[in-house]
């Protein structure tokens, strides 16, 4: 797990005369568990209110510093870079993102200066005049019949991409590859299972080349490591165990 | 704009025991955006609900297809792939995917048979035993000072990747993944495999449980077809016909 890296303090999320206040709690809390902060909210229609208060779950922190502005231009004083968020494929020559590309340049933007992340109304979107204010624009993809993403749902999306890329900016840290068992200690289990086969009278010797090919796929698959070996191992002395016991 | 992919028919989304009806119509909501439309309610709270209905906005149609179980296996049926959602990083021998990684493999797996993703309650997630029926996890990177997503973004965020792949898969050749082993035939194996490791006198009962999460580790990662659990089968009951023969 990483900590929340020092760029994705420059990024903030504009909300555009949002209608349910329900929803500027969902945003809270998923810009808080994708490590974003500020939230500024542009002429919002019922706020403060209860509601978000209880959909922001733990997020009451970011709900508390939210900042109010009357107008778009007032809430991106500052940004080096505006991104506004589409629901539709515009005639407009803008450059249209996909989120992926979008969580890339916030964050490459983000080291260097301010940026912000506009969402529209609920039912309506962002105007032109507001889509006029935006850098880029970035388009969620979705299902063409059932297009209206849910507004936090689409900050949670966003938020998420951005927060990915943040972690691929840091130093990589190398993910250990899991322990596996050297391959002799492979081939001492192969062996002792072909015996136990025997033992146990499960292996008809006709078959058990191919048997044993199949067991050793599956083994291969598996990858086991040192423990899994030796745990294999004891179940397959106790299964020939029995047959010590019965001469 | 692309239209829905056959292959996320056979994609289930599989809610284990969830509190708020609210989510739920959130989830068939963040659904039906990302082109998937098979949900599957294990013992919900309270359910159905209006509060499910207006959250779903225009997905209502999932709702009235929702599927209601009384148990996990029961919703888990024909599936060849079982990824369940976790929280934790876990110190169990599974294999961990991110959320990229898990779009990738449900629609490589969905091109060729059914898909399960599971998601636990609000509060405490997957207990041991449903992990227990997962082929692989899942786990999304957050805040690591605020990590609890809400259930409905949770789903989101997969539903997401899942139908990014889905756009990605069209542009690639097909490859036909492995056949393998249905839900509930690897179950009845592992339930076998218990048994005959006590009939062998293997398992000691102290430790038995944590023994056998492990070779469901193991387990899982070799994800065996219908023919080795056949053969795996057939060498548990020779090892437990010995104990008959002494008898």
């Amino acid at each position: 797990m990483v900590g929340c890296r020092a760029m994705l303090k420059n990024i903030r999320i504009v909300l555009v005369e949002t209608s349910h206040p329900g929803n500027i709690g969902a945003v809270a809390r998923a810009m808080k568990n994708m490590c974003l902060s500020r939230l500024c909210l542009v002429a919002p229609k019922r706020y403060p209110s209860e509601e978000a208060v209880a959909r922001a779950s733990g997020a009451q922190d970011l709900l508390d510093a939210a900042e109010i502005f009357d107008d778009l231009d007032s809430a991106l004083q500052g940004c080096r870079l505006v991104i506004g968020t589409s629901a539709r494929e515009r005639s407009v020559a803008w450059a249209v993102l996909n989120p992926r590309e979008c969580g890339g340049q916030v964050i490459e933007e983000a080291a260097v200066g301010e940026v912000a992340l506009v969402f529209g109304r609920e039912n309506s979107g962002l105007s032109n005049e507001e889509l006029d204010r935006c850098n880029l624009l970035v388009h969620i993809p979705t299902n063409s019949d059932y297009s209206s993403l849910n507004l936090g749902a689409a900050v949670q999306l966003l938020a998420y991409e951005v927060y990915l890329a943040s972690l691929e900016e840091a130093d990589k840290p190398l993910r250990a590859p899991r322990e596996v068992a050297s391959a002799e200690m492979l081939e001492g289990f192969h062996t002792h299972l072909a015996q136990a086969l025997e033992d146990i009278g499960f292996a008809d010797p006709r078959q058990s080349d191919k048997l044993l090919r199949r067991l050793r796929a599956l083994f291969h698959r598996a990858r086991p490591d040192r423990d899994e070996i030796n745990i294999l191992r004891g179940i397959l002395s106790a299964a020939q165990g029995r047959k010590s016991m019965r001469r």
